[in-house]
Parts: structure tokens; C-alpha cells; sequence
């Protein structure tokens, strides 16, 4: 038995997300399908968390234990002959028995595109938050410095998630524009459920002028949801990067 | 009357090309469907060139003549509610009657994008042509001069349109790499059928080594197609611009 490290790339427009779920399609389903059609076998896949319906990935990481003799640096020519267009393996590596790809993730960097621009562009509608009004992208930058640390992220979560403690810690997070593209990147230790799509969407009404970046330590503190800007959609968002204690995962 | 000039962004990847087909979803089709949504108007739309199957647009021009009272720039707007997502018009503009995108197009310059690397990429796939080797761009740099200038593009053109003469002239070609990308850019005054994707295919060639850049004036001046390089997949190709003498039409 060998435990497998797969990381995917994944673009999420056409699925309901990483999840298998009954009737819908699933980047689980699309890979646990593949490991089938190579391997024979039907094994469970973790990944280090799931994404909704929509974000992409540029690189997931998800763990699989396998029978097949096949060398695991294999895996990711061998799945990729079987799985759709928009996932692709892009690396595939034996890990100690005990790696769990949710349970040993030190950290995630996800990022989020706003394009800027009075008419959608056909190119990145599919990647991105279109936002027909400028942004003073410079009080977006103040605004997120209230973000950075740790704090009790309470009002910056979608119910439907039960979690032990709203606390989580944002290393960082640093905002680029390049023509009609902003880029927010978020690296934290961990991320509630929507929290990235939550900060954006306040950041965005920083952007906008609609709330100040002065007003954000009492919106956070507050812990009300209602407090903060709006969920920002799927589309934009991108998970880019896991941390592990384990160089052999990239 | 009016004549009207739009400049469009399209995705082509979910289209038989520019021209309408019986049987099959053009870019053309939808904008004539959309003008009829708004004017109640079936207008013959006439672009600065077709383009084929998968092939994108960055700003293709076509126009049409229309004796709706809408203001000519609210056209964008209003076509922009009636069209898919994959297809918008960037900027529509009254011009003078004799206007013809066509006829009048002065120049173009089309993009076509490489993706290097061992897997392909979920989000450049449609729009790039994914080489698994590594390339020697400064050789295809030194490749991309043979092709400037006026030349008999006679070898560099496929079957299938009728042409008064095979000249015509390429002011510039670049080539510019940003990690994985390779971008080539070329500006001319018109282009042969499949013109820009056989030379790529040919500077690809150059990039693998199989043809030396030294070879190419050669190639070109034997006028057979046999000798030039294969036929770059569509999804690479972008009209990026159209030029007129119209400070207009941007």
C-alpha cells in the first residue's frame, strides 16, 4: 500500500465544485474516476479542503493510499490520459503512510481577480469579478492591512460550515494591479468557509468609497456578518498554493 | 440611415468561426441576432475578416447599416444585454456611409500564444497552443526576420480561398516570452488564409531545431507548402487590432 500525493490544477467553471456530490459533476468524482480507470480500484481522495462550484485551482493537493504498482511518479502522466481538459495532474509523489493532505496543510495562499473595466471581458469573465466602477485601489491596500494577523474572522464566514474556532491567522495578504487586472493574494493558516470571497467583497466596498478603511477593526471585532461587504463571487477565486512540512509536494 | 462600426472581443472557442453557417453557432449569427433583438432590424454585418473555428478576438470591427433611432455608442450597451457572455461589444460608432471594415482595413495584427511546459495548463488551453518540449526563442526570433518584409506568402497559405495575388507584407514580428508564455505578435498589411498559423507552425519547427532560421528565405521564396512547418491549432490565434484611417474606431 503506498499513499499518493496529487497536485491538480483544476479550472472550476464547469464543475459544482471539488466535492462529489449526487447528480452534479465533481473534480473529485472526475479524479477518483481516473484513479478507477488506471488502477481498478475505487479509493477515497482527500484533498485540503474543498472549493465551491466555480473557483479554480492552479494547484490542490489531495492524497490517495493505493495497491497499484504503478511508480507514483506515473500517476500523473497515466491520469492525465483519462481526466478531462480542465484538470490536469501536475505532479504525482509516494508520501509517508500518515500524510493527510487536510490534516497536515501548514497553510494556503488563495487569490482573487477583480477586471476593472466598463465593458466584461469575454477572456477572463470566467476567472475574475467584473467591477464596471473604479476602485481606489490604494484604500483597498490600507483596508487590508486590518485583515493581516490573527483575529476572530466570525463575521466573515457563510454559514453551513461547523468549525471549532473562528479564529484564524492571515500572514499576509498584498493586492497588484496590472492594466484592468487587480490581484488580491491571501496567505493565511487556514481560511473559514468564504472568508477569502467575504474580505474581497469588503474590500471591494473599500474600493468603492462605501466603507472606509478606517471603520474595518470595528467591523471585524463586531463579528457581524451583516457588517462586512458582500461575498465576492466564485469565479474570481483561485486556490494557488498548500504549505506542507514536506518538500516533495509542490 | 446609418452605418455603424462596433469593435468586438469574442472567445471563439464554443463557435464555428466569424461567418454564419447553417448548421452550426457563429460570432457573426449572434450579432445579427442581437441587432434584430434591438432594432427589429436582419442587417448584413460585414467584419474586417473572418475568422475560423476557435480562433479569438481581441477587437475585431464589422458594421452594419441601420435606420434605428438608438444613439450609435448606446448600440454597445444595448447589444451587450442581448449577446452570451463569450461575445461583447467593446464600442460602437456612427461612420461615414462608405465605411466598409472590410475594404477599408489598412492592417492587422494578429497574436498567437505558446504555453511551454510538460503538462498543459487548464486555464490557457483554449487559448494557446501547449508545447511539451522546450523551445530556442532566440533562434525563432532570428527565424521570425526572414518573414518580415514584402515576400510571394504562396508556401504559407491554405487551400480554400481564392486570392488576386499571394504578396503582401509583414512590417513586424515579436516575439516576447513570460514564463510558461510565448507570445509572437505580427503586424501586416493582410494576411493569406491560415498565413499567421503556418508560419508559427514553421517558427515552432525553428524552435525545436528541426529548421534552421538560415533555411527560411529559401522556403519562402520556393512558394510549397510542403517545406514550411504545420499549421498551428486555432485556439492560439488572436486578431488582436485592426487598423484604419478612422481615429474612431478604437
Amino acid at each position: 500500500m503506498v499513499n499518493i500525493a496529487l497536485t491538480v490544477a483544476y479550472r472550476g467553471t464547469h464543475y459544482a465544485g471539488w466535492q462529489i456530490q449526487p447528480n452534479a459533476p465533481s473534480i473529485q468524482a472526475a479524479i477518483v474516476k481516473a484513479i478507477a480507470a488506471v488502477t481498478g480500484e475505487t479509493v477515497s481522495l482527500n484533498a485540503s479542503g474543498r472549493t465551491d462550484a466555480g473557483v479554480h485551482a492552479e494547484a490542490q493537493v489531495a492524497n490517495f493510499n493505493t495497491d497499484s504498482t504503478i511508480p507514483p511518479q506515473r500517476f500523473a502522466l497515466a491520469l492525465n490520459t483519462k481526466l478531462p481538459r480542465d484538470i490536469r495532474i501536475l505532479s504525482s509523489v509516494a508520501v509517508a503512510p500518515t500524510f493527510h493532505s487536510r490534516y497536515d496543510a501548514q497553510g494556503k495562499t488563495y487569490c482573487y481577480r477583480l477586471y476593472l473595466g466598463v465593458v466584461d471581458s469575454p477572456f477572463y469573465h470566467d476567472y475574475t469579478w467584473h467591477i464596471k466602477e473604479n476602485l481606489m485601489v490604494d484604500a483597498m491596500k490600507k483596508g487590508a492591512e486590518a485583515f493581516m494577523g490573527t483575529h476572530d474572522f466570525k463575521g466573515f464566514m457563510s454559514t453551513g460550515s461547523s468549525v471549532k474556532t473562528t479564529i484564524r491567522t492571515i500572514y499576509r495578504i498584498h493586492l497588484a494591479q496590472e492594466g484592468p487586472l487587480v490581484t488580491l493574494s491571501y496567505t493565511g493558516s487556514g481560511f473559514l468557509y468564504n472568508m477569502v470571497r467575504i474580505i474581497t467583497g469588503t474590500l471591494v466596498a473599500v474600493g468603492k468609497g462605501q466603507i472606509s478603511p478606517e471603520e474595518l477593526p470595528a467591523i471585524i471585532q463586531s463579528g457581524e456578518r451583516s457588517r462586512a461587504g458582500i461575498t465576492a463571487p466564485a469565479r474570481g477565486l483561485m486556490l494557488q498554493k498548500v504549505f506542507y512540512d514536506n518538500p516533495y509536494i509542490s
